[in-house]
């Protein structure tokens, strides 16, 4: 699969990236189709804010040029753009000034059964715990060993997502996905503002309920709140939406609320 | 300055490593003297039980003749290894069987003030705060996010390190070193069940004590039991021994203990 790394075609990169030494940089994975990235403003804000926060300096047109010639070459698939604060000498001293690094990869559309989208999916309840750290609280940062290990707490293919809490027991996400549950006609997706990241097609669902008039919060989720939740849902970049059917032995109906969403966001294709 | 990757001459490794994608992998940083690595079965065996903890396959045989070779190769300096899980697909489940890349880095001897050693340092009180997850707790992993940003807090030399306190407030570590304290005789380093970094430098001190009858404990230290401490030290190991002078209006005398323990790990010298 095609790979760029700083707008050229390559498969290597330095040693010395501090994105290796340290996770000191961000992610996007970025759904291409006909050649377009979806959401591209959407992944941009979030790259940017990320940067900002961690104070990586960012070229956000040549980024967003690149990302378009990227999917552009792919056609369909997933462009996933790393970018991290280039290379440093020894020691975890940013060096001033950075010469950030950034690496295009493509993958193929990734193979996920219809049935999620249709039927809803079963979740794993992951004992892998989220820290709470407001600092790096929403960032799709490259430090993510919590969920490398909570994704290896399951190989059953019938679990197609975990459920991951903080240290706390709080409701916050997927391993890989934005969590979202609706009560007596209330959306609500967790708070993240101690641990979580905060997903482009969350922001799309939440901006969506907010056009759409459907009442909506963001707001810390208990464990007992999300068992006695009328439906529950997962989302991304890359699927749209799942429905939620189970976790252990509780199970929740798909409703009509996550059918509308669904609707909304176009990912209702083979239902 | 000398990089292997798995054992050869290189400069590059490959953009699909999972160092880079997630930081999923540990490093160790190894003084070398005289062509030999310092401390070295420390390093190993450290190195072993976070394997161990991330599921990530050792060849720890290889890895020592590697580190011997690569040392024998410096001469003085530093031998950094980065070991990670080796290339992946996109998705966090890790590759199974996982293929291991080892990755060496050379630098030269850090150039510390020979002052650090003798008269003792400044400590840079961090407001980036260790996220509590027991899960990583003491391991030299590759997500260093906290160590990057609580290091860009301060641009003074006046400070040679910082202070680094759990979310709850408790004394953890310096932000490349280890703490210890000292108080009525009692020498004091924090546990590492939460957060921090477990050093070996830490564990040589700790063994020296035991060895010495120096009574000593492993346990939470809260910051007011730091700023009534009689003598306090940071440790690594590159630079063995610093005396803690001062955190922000507060100092502390440079202690016998702390003279002591110097003596025992052999950094002392041009004091």
């Amino acid at each position: 699969m095609l790979t760029w790394v700083d707008g050229r075609p390559a498969e290597l990169l330095s040693v010395r990236d501090r994105g290796l030494a340290y996770g000191d940089g961000l992610f996007e994975t970025i759904a291409v189709r006909s050649g377009e990235p979806r959401l591209l403003e959407r992944h941009l804000t979030r790259l940017a804010g990320g940067c900002a926060r961690l104070s990586i300096p960012l070229e956000l047109e040549q980024v967003r040029a690149e990302l378009l010639a990227f999917a552009a070459a792919i056609g369909e698939g997933v462009a996933k753009l790393i970018l991290t604060r280039g290379d440093g000498l020894r020691g975890y001293a940013p060096p001033m000034p950075a010469q950030p690094r950034r690496i295009l990869q493509a993958a193929p559309v990734p193979a996920y059964p219809a049935a999620n989208t249709c039927e809803g999916v079963r979740l794993y309840p992951c004992s892998t715990r989220l820290a709470e750290q407001p600092l790096l609280a929403g960032l799709k940062h490259l430090n993510r060993l919590e969920q490398v290990m909570a994704r290896a707490e399951w190989s059953d293919a019938a679990c197609a997502e975990g459920l991951m809490r903080d240290t706390q027991g709080r409701v916050v996400e997927g391993v890989y996905s934005n969590l979202f549950l609706v009560s007596n006609g209330l959306l609500i997706t967790p708070a993240l503002t101690r641990c979580g990241v905060a997903g482009v097609m969350r922001a799309e669902l939440l901006a969506c309920a907010a056009e759409q008039d459907v009442p909506h919060e963001v707001r810390d989720v208990s464990f007992d709140e999300l068992l006695a939740a009328d439906e529950v849902l997962l989302c991304n970049s890359q699927y749209g939406i799942w429905p939620v059917r189970a976790l252990a032995a509780h199970d929740w109906p798909v409703g009509p609320l996550t059918r509308k969403l669904q609707g909304f966001v176009g990912h209702l294709a083979g239902c």
